[in-house]
């Protein structure tokens, strides 16, 4: 029997350097390697998302649409994927459907041609207008479990959810494991389940490496029946990252899969990213392979956002009390998987019940959580918690979707951006702005100066080397200056990020 | 059905630190770690090797068998487990036959329970008198195959040797990769093959995780029927080491295996070397994950050591020369598995090769290993070659076992030994002193001083560190610095104007 072929989506463009390098990356120091990348075999490449956009603004000067431009010009043989907060869109908050329809049109015009659809509650009236959108387009929807661990969570539901995913249309199903939860049997059991019950649906499985267990889980998956899986090129893998394309390759060699990759071109790909990724040390993730998350279930960057949220309040001692209250506020909140935005707004949470008392002060996203507004979430949530809540921000608790509760905005936003310094007048404009309010003024002011990068040019890795010969620079802590601005005296502390 | 509990070999006291952290780890920095381990739930604990053994004598005035006598005080309920070259003991030649029986008869009084023997040739007569002398003792005698790739090496060829060492009295099999080329299905293969053939002889599978994949290859070793299998703890893991001990717990929950490791005391190894770790950084391998192998076969220590070779000689740009001699030569020697010290062997006669004509010059190594004083090699030695190396070397071809030719030796040895400054009079110096008689002389004399660490201090680490803070900021490139501002924090970047 020939051996079954598993497709794969390179992750490297999108994820990998966002877990990896804090979503730095360039477009410049990705273009050499796109041709490979497009030669390469693959069933997608990954290559735009939230993240990626709101650096491209925020810290690149580079227009995320131009780079979407660039990406489907110097791939013209590739599947374009890119992951979609649902009604979230590439955002924060819900937007009105007419804004979810003009955003994936505009993707689907300027070259996307797989959405991969979620939402942080695995709610699927938060993805159904999304994956409609993208079915109008005529392009690839694919719906989304998020996967977490919890009593509430079992394989059944799962499978389950890719059932009514399947009913609103996807095309294809991900098992996403955002957290490196993903243990090889549940791997196995739930795309075994979904295999059988909804036929030759078309599942891929999405692992980052970061416990070390997940190249196994992605092993069974494939055995299971997985049509695809997600990779890094070898450069840009492991750690938070994910398992090394290369690697999947190599693992599979005499076995009764196979995939269609050719290795030359990974290797010209491999290549290309070992030499870009120095330059971007200073952004570099330092875990290896953490295991606390297999015990823990706190996600580490949630771990280390906490961490440093206690120190800068002078309460590093309380980690532990942190930690013990987060299962119990996850709980409370109906147990959502801890992704952005959950995982935040979960953590903070915690973090102050354990300085003020269990729910005596609420931060207005937990409070919306509570009330409903992000969605339904798998569980009940505490009622007493929810009434803390509806009192506190005078605010009722709902049941319908959220985004039902919109008014129609896409003509506000339009004349909103129609009169930013900077704004070219595009519909591609209006959605930069929809979703990045207050970053797209700066970046529609200054992106006539073009891409900035934020990497070391291969001159400054020679001078820097050559300093570090010398001596090595650091500020020790924080140094508080008076920094006189505009005639008013500020006071400013200065430390290392 | 009740899962079926696989044991673990915990590699951190020897391959985890010979391989992340070139051999330099000082007992002081173990002996915290030993309750816990002993506690842990391993089938046994690696601590003992040819490397290990060496670096104590050489870098760190160490004593290499009180380091033994330490681990059986501190880990009364634990196997001890060593790595034994076969006939090379911890050295690099053919010992007599005495000094092999004294050898394991002094470690096995030491305290050793689990002898690893192998050779790096897989000539099973190299390792016939080394498992006879651990049954001699009662100990538990392990037979290795070294696993390689070539034309010649194969599925079936893997279970006859596994058959020939269990004839010799093996107790257990180890199924060795020291090159992370193992993949998944020849995994499972080797490791079914053998359990088929000879029933419920204990397979211990040990696998490196330089390519990324071998993780899931101990997976389908477990799921073919292996007994045990190599871990290093997860803070001396992954790269050039090992894949982590708490990622298989973890890998295996819910699946039909399990293990009978307790989380909470690896917790506590983890911890452990987390903080031993950064104190060695001067030692340690910046290799990730390199999956160059996968498609060269040639081991990254191997390319590294060749790539340093030719600099030296100003020959840097003949690497791919050598990685093309490289194939030719390991098949004019009848393809020898690429390990100690067969790896050294033809990698520095590809060198040789393509600098001054193929086989021009040889090697008195390359020389014997032709002629067969290594032993036997799994295909036919090319004849030509042969005839060079006995016309230059005025040696005959060799046909018996390579220790047949030695004469009794222990006497010498002893009475060479027992002239040296600070030599103790045992059989314990005199073995020392037989494995390495140049560096033994200059241990023995400075033995009196105690162990030298090669560890920063943590008064040395924080003295680097408040160093590091103070020295002058030299920026050569962008730095990002958090500002507080007004009670706000800003993200803040200051580059060179």
């Amino acid at each position: 029997m020939s051996p079954r072929t598993i497709g794969v989506t390179e992750l490297v463009l999108r994820d990998g350097h966002q877990s990896l390098l804090a979503t730095r990356m360039a477009l410049e120091d990705m273009v050499d390697a796109c041709a490979a990348i497009d030669q390469a075999g693959y069933w997608s490449v990954e290559c735009w998302g939230g993240a990626t956009f709101d650096s491209c603004i925020r810290f690149l000067n580079e227009d995320p649409w131009e780079r979407l431009r660039t990406f489907r010009r110097l791939m013209p043989n590739s599947r374009l994927q890119m992951l979609l907060r649902g009604q979230n869109l590439l955002g924060y908050r819900h937007y009105e459907d007419t804004v979810v329809d003009q955003f994936v049109q505009r993707a689907a015009d300027n070259g996307m041609d797989v959405f991969r659809v979620f939402d942080a509650l695995n709610d699927p009236r938060n993805m159904a207008k999304a994956m409609a959108a993208v079915k109008a387009t005529g392009k690839h929807a694919q719906g989304t479990i998020c996967y977490t661990i919890s009593p509430l969570h079992t394989v059944e539901g799962y499978i389950k959810l890719a059932g009514q995913l399947i009913d609103m249309g996807a095309e294809s199903i991900c098992l996403k494991d955002m957290a490196a939860l993903l243990q090889p049997q549940p791997a196995h059991d739930i795309v075994q389940g979904i295999k059988q019950a909804y036929g030759d649906v078309h599942v891929a499985v999405h692992c980052h490496a970061t416990s070390g267990v997940t190249f196994v889980s992605l092993m069974k998956a494939i055995e299971a029946g997985a049509d695809s899986v997600d990779t890094s090129i070898s450069s840009l893998s492991l750690g938070p990252g994910h398992n090394p394309t290369e690697s999947l390759v190599a693992a599979l060699e005499g076995s009764p899969y196979r995939t269609d990759l050719k290795m030359d071109k990974l290797l010209v790909i491999r290549d290309h990213f070992a030499r870009v990724r120095p330059r971007y040390a200073a952004f570099e993730s330092a875990t290896l392979v953490d295991t606390d998350i297999l015990t823990s279930q706190v996600p580490g960057g949630m771990l280390s956002n906490l961490e440093s949220q206690l120190k800068d309040q002078g309460a590093g001692d309380q980690l532990q009390a942190v930690m013990d209250e987060i299962p119990k506020v996850k709980a409370a909140a109906g147990h959502p998987p801890l992704v952005t935005p959950t995982s935040q707004i979960v953590g903070t949470q915690a973090v102050l019940n354990v300085m003020f008392g269990p729910y005596k002060q609420l931060t207005g996203e937990f409070a919306d959580l509570m009330l409903g507004y992000y969605g339904e979430t798998i569980g009940p949530r505490d009622p007493q918690v929810v009434e803390i809540a509806r009192r506190d921000f005078r605010k009722d608790p709902i049941t319908v979707r959220p985004a039902d509760l919109l008014e129609a905005e896409w003509d506000a936003l339009s004349s909103e951006a129609a009169v930013l310094e900077g704004d070219d007048g595009s519909d591609e404009d209006v959605l930069t702005y929809a979703m990045f309010p207050q970053v797209a003024p700066g970046f529609f002011a200054s992106r006539h100066q073009g891409p900035r990068s934020v990497a070391l040019s291969v001159a400054q890795m020679e001078a820097q080397e050559a300093a570090e010969a010398t001596a090595a620079p650091q500020v020790a802590g924080p140094v508080r200056y008076k920094v006189s601005l505009g005639g008013r005296d500020h006071a400013v502390t200065v430390e290392p990020a």
